[in-house]
């Protein structure tokens, strides 16, 4: 029903992408631009914390319905910038909107990077009219747009599905997202630097606004680097409705294509977080209640503990016990389970709260099924029938080094 | 009024300590044993952590107000150890009960190391038999107890001082405590695995639990090395009376004198923490409740991002103001000030919630005054009255180190 197919941002119909070197970073793209030739649906979610950068000021102030084209920068978070910040990004929409020959109000604006500087706007804009003249489709464009938008991260995310309505309509959607530190959105109908751009060409009304907001908290608000959520967390989906058919807002195919498209990304930005070796995927279940199980998730994924002794594939299982009592949810430690799961091996740890190895011999065990790209940790919190999933990353040497030297 | 001196745990009058080698450890001392030579009134607090190890579980229930003797092992948690578990604790307490001649339940016992493995009672048991026989006052038998209990410590963290109370009384009160992982205490009238055991001979009732709670509070429980609490956090205090004189509960010399000494051990935790180069501490002013100005401080020594440009002296201050919107406490962006400490440096960063420097020649500045032992970091949030200061490290490659090969 769903197929992930070789495709980006602009492959659902009727969208454009553009990214270029604006002057900004020293060499590498920084500014991108993505235009639907239609006005498309708009559904946006921010990061919640209190210091929100300028651009995503903006966009809430403006709460528009509908966009036909958003614009991002990286190396400058434009945040911390006070009254002049918050202009700079009302040029950037106007210089976009002037090239395109659309409303401002129509603009959408995205930042990433360092935080506390002023833009140099002379730069920007002359980003914006370079990347509004080289707007165009196909796998070229979807990568210098995706290209532009990355700060440390190390390979490309995005991704492109088909999914057959249940009017018989064909659509696409696709996404792409940057984020590799200061990763732990929270976004708010959303949070890391995650910057993510979806682009589907499905007939989406605002009532799809609620099923947008679950997929995200499902999804990219179940991913954590390090637990520092960003002041620049923005989640853009522009449905431009070129497909054609009836609303898609309740079909249940494009809610389960759409769901794919977020986990894929989400687990994307988790294994390419600052310094990673490793994903990490906690798989919570028994919870009381749904917070409950996320939060169990949150606390475990991290617990720099726990991160750097799966770094290590050090077999010190008693730190995801110390993590689950320290989140706060409720628990019947004497129903307690736990499973470390990596490559062909799953290994019990807890059964009812006892720990099922003691010798050495077992450790070992755990040890190996640690040693593998991807490291599940399943618990069973024996007290209810609510679940949850998210996705971190190991600690690293590497995590530090890029993290004592990002400015400099 | 008060006076640091050169002295430890056995510095008050009547107390005994001892630190041995039982085995439970490959070489270093791994038992230690404290006594009063008479019952001493206990204040006591605990791990908020929902996973308590057995020992903390025992003490919880025994609940004893008078304490004679305490016993700590290092080296296995004894926790997530089940009825087995708990037994253990109950034997090492009846071991020290016996050879002391004294009340089982008034032995206090502490553990701390690997989580999840059953203890090797016959090498406990024997340790108990050592350390009892070699009892004893003075610099020597402080260091042994303070060594026997240190884990990833590297250095020895102990304390005392004198006092002339109100009514004229001199008396002494003295701590050691452990800890450098796991450490973000919040210890219920206490949590990291810190162990912390306090001696004074000072008279003093029940009715100081609450000024107990207070201390721990604005001291032990603003420490965090890692924001990982741990399964066995305890912290005892044993006030003997020996030192004559009214009960100096309301004493205001002697709060003074406790505050201060903990205060220093809650920053030598801090500057000891696994793998730390550098002491950071935060400072909090103008919140509007007590309960903000400890959140904004625990979030901030929290940030991996903060942390790791602190150990890389990188003057990303926006990663402080990116921690303070995510604590949840209330501020108005405004009207903060935050201002970055270190040697004799004291750069304004932010004033009224504009970045004072744009300048490269001034981020220099704030390089200059990161590249300290101690960095200090002021937040006014403008918004009330209330104050909280608390301490942590940097986040370093040697953390990361550690913490992959703890248990092997």
């Amino acid at each position: 029903m769903v197929e992930f197919i070789e495709g980006g941002i602009t492959t659902p119909q009727g969208f454009k992408a553009a990214g270029v070197h604006s002057g900004v970073k020293y060499r590498s793209l920084d500014l991108g631009m993505l235009y639907s030739e239609v006005p498309a649906t708009a559904f946006k979610a921010f990061t919640s914390n209190k210091v929100k950068a300028a651009p995503v000021q903006l966009m809430i102030n403006d709460n528009s319905p509908k966009l036909s084209a958003v614009v991002v920068n990286s190396g400058n978070a434009n945040a911390l910038t006070g009254r002049r910040g918050y202009e700079d990004a009302e040029t950037m929409q106007k210089a976009v909107a002037k090239e395109l020959g659309i409303d401002p109000k129509t603009v959408g604006v995205m930042s990433t990077g360092l935080i506390g500087r002023f833009m140099d706007m002379h730069k920007v804009q002359y980003g914006i009219s370079r990347a509004a003249k080289e707007l165009d489709v196909g796998r070229n464009a979807d990568g210098l747009l995706c290209e532009s938008i990355m700060t440390t991260d190390t390979i490309k995310k995005e991704c492109a599905a088909r999914v057959r309505l249940q009017d018989g309509t064909l659509v696409y959607i696709s996404a792409i997202s940057k984020g590799s530190g200061m990763i732990s959105p929270h976004l708010k109908a959303l949070h890391g630097t995650t910057l993510t751009l979806i682009t589907t060409d499905a007939v989406l009304t605002s009532e799809f606004s609620h099923e947008f907001q679950r997929t995200l908290d499902d999804s990219m608000n179940m991913v954590s680097v390090d637990g520092d959520q960003s002041t620049n967390d923005t989640c853009i989906m522009l449905a431009n409705g070129l497909a054609g058919g009836k609303p898609a807002d309740k079909d249940e195919n494009f809610i389960e294509a759409l769901r794919m498209v977020m986990t894929k990304i989400a687990r994307t930005i988790a294994m390419d977080g600052e310094g990673a070796t490793k994903l990490i995927t906690v798989e919570v279940n028994g919870a009381k209640t749904k917070d409950d199980a996320r939060l169990v998730v949150k606390t475990v994924i991290n617990s720099p503990l726990v991160k750097s002794a799966i770094f290590g594939s050090d077999p010190n299982y008693g730190r995801v016990m110390m993590a689950l009592g320290n989140s706060g949810a409720e628990f019947n430690l004497e129903e307690v389970h736990l499973v470390i799961k990596g490559g062909d091996l799953e290994v019990p740890i807890l059964d009812s709260g006892a720990p099922v190895f003691q010798e050495e011999r077992s450790v070992e065990v755990v040890r190996m099924a640690m040693d593998n790209k991807e490291v599940i940790l399943q618990l069973d919190l024996g007290v209810g029938s609510e679940s949850a999933v998210g996705w971190g990353c190991d600690l690293t040497y590497d995590y530090v080094r890029i993290n004592a030297e990002y400015s400099t």
